[in-house]
């Protein structure tokens, strides 16, 4: 059963996913209204004509009117918010996510919540350097990837629905993982690259190097720019995971660290070669 | 006294940066000259229309026909060059060259150099993914930082000679600094983040990651694909200044590391918000 048009979408959490998602169903015809903490970006929304309805307050009298709830709150209030309000919800719904790590959170959803409910969790790999539903566009799905992370709980005509929605806001692929397969992939690809670049930047006060960077530096630390509250959430969410990535990329910088200091020029020849063999799959 | 259109320009290396010079400065109206190991390479050049002769012999009839002799050598090749063949040199020229470390070659040159010939060093901070004369094209050098680093030895009127070589062919920004300072800054910039990638690239099989990759994995591992060769070479060279600066990176990620695995999310947080702050100087 895919996502039909005649069904009303609540987003909980207005900030740049969220707000990027209300514009694009919005933009496809669907009745999309918001609950957020901030009457500005509410307001904001309105205006835009991002959403066509929104509050603050959550009431049974809002929340009952939507047929699918997507939550773009950061972990640690989603779990607050499911506990606090799930009655709101009208039976039958399914409800889904945005969030970036997922063993943690998913089964934790799962066992408290109503069993007349459905939580199928999902994750857009998408973002920006910015926050906020001032910056959020749809457009920024558009070369990105959509993942459904689905339980045994779940049951296949949901799944493919809120599949679907990763079709309707136009992102370049839908695919299917496990809890545990997504967050190793997201230790690895997304969490492990923003601690390089953290680490990276904070080593020297670099201002004064400024007119001499080039790409390579440049490209490396785009990510350093980080909304500090969400990420660290993230990595403590993921801790085990992403501290053995961690310590398996520590391996290899001190195995190229150590060729350097003993004037090791075949260890450090072959791990180049490796490094270049495997970095064309990626062009 | 600045580059002028008279002179004849000699490159030695035709490689991706000497065939970028070459072509920079044919297009300029300038007569130019190479020398290389492969017949190809001089081939493929004057059919190009980038040089207007070549030869793989190194004569004192070829050589000495030149006011300004550009090196783009790897760096043992360049001194063993000197040490072959600098009696082919006009007296009174200019040498200069495109070397990415400063330090170990700079004060090695200028004691085995005739005193008669005069070589100021600069180092033109572009590349590419690709080597060779075939993709060898002057744009590169566009939104580049061309980078001359005298020493005591070294005149003022023959620095500003160099110097302009970089405004002769396009470079964004011509700088001056000394190679101890070139070194520290290579190191830091290029080397380290280099070693970054390529550890990272190294640290698993990932073929089957690829369609979940964002721009922040691939952002961070364009430079991955590296010409081992030539690398590990310049990183040898650069071997003291290179290791501190891997230290300090090691020191770091160890930290942010053991933030995590102690839930210490005060200083988790506050290099975020430095990382975040320092990188805003990049944009």
């Amino acid at each position: 059963m895919k996502l039909s048009n005649d069904k009303k979408i609540l987003i909980v959490g207005l900030g740049l996913i969220g707000g990027s998602y209300a514009e694009g169903f919005t933009k496809k015809g669907y009745f999309v209204g918001a609950i957020t903490r901030s009457q500005k970006s509410i307001d904001y929304a309105l205006n835009k004509g991002i959403i066509s309805e929104g509050t603050t307050e959550v009431t049974k009298e809002f929340v009952s009117k939507y047929d699918l709830v997507i939550f773009a709150l950061y972990p640690e209030q989603f779990t607050n918010w499911i506990e606090k309000y799930q009655d709101c919800f009208k039976s039958g719904i399914v409800i889904s996510d945005v969030t970036g790590v997922k063993c943690e959170i998913v089964y934790k959803i799962q066992s408290i919540l109503r069993k007349d409910v459905e939580f199928v969790p999902a994750h857009p790999m998408a973002g920006r350097e910015v926050s906020g539903v001032e910056n959020a566009t749809s457009t920024i799905f558009n070369g990105s990837n959509y993942i459904v992370t689905p339980t045994s709980d779940n049951t296949k005509g949901n799944i493919e629905f809120v599949a679907s929605i990763g079709e309707v806001l136009g992102f370049r692929k839908v695919s299917y993982l496990t809890p545990q397969e997504h967050d190793e992939m997201i230790g690895f690809l997304s969490q492990l690259t923003h601690c390089i670049a953290v680490s990276l930047m904070v080593c020297k006060e670099s201002k004064h190097l400024v007119d001499f960077t080039g790409d390579s530096f440049r490209d490396l630390t785009r990510i350093a720019k980080i909304n500090e509250k969400m990420w660290t959430e993230l990595f403590i969410m993921n801790k085990h995971e992403l501290l053995s990535q961690m310590d398996l990329f520590l391996g290899q910088f001190r195995r190229l660290r150590d060729a350097l200091a003993q004037d090791d020029k075949e260890t450090m020849q072959q791990m180049m070669r490796t490094s270049t063999e495997r970095r064309k799959y990626f062009d």
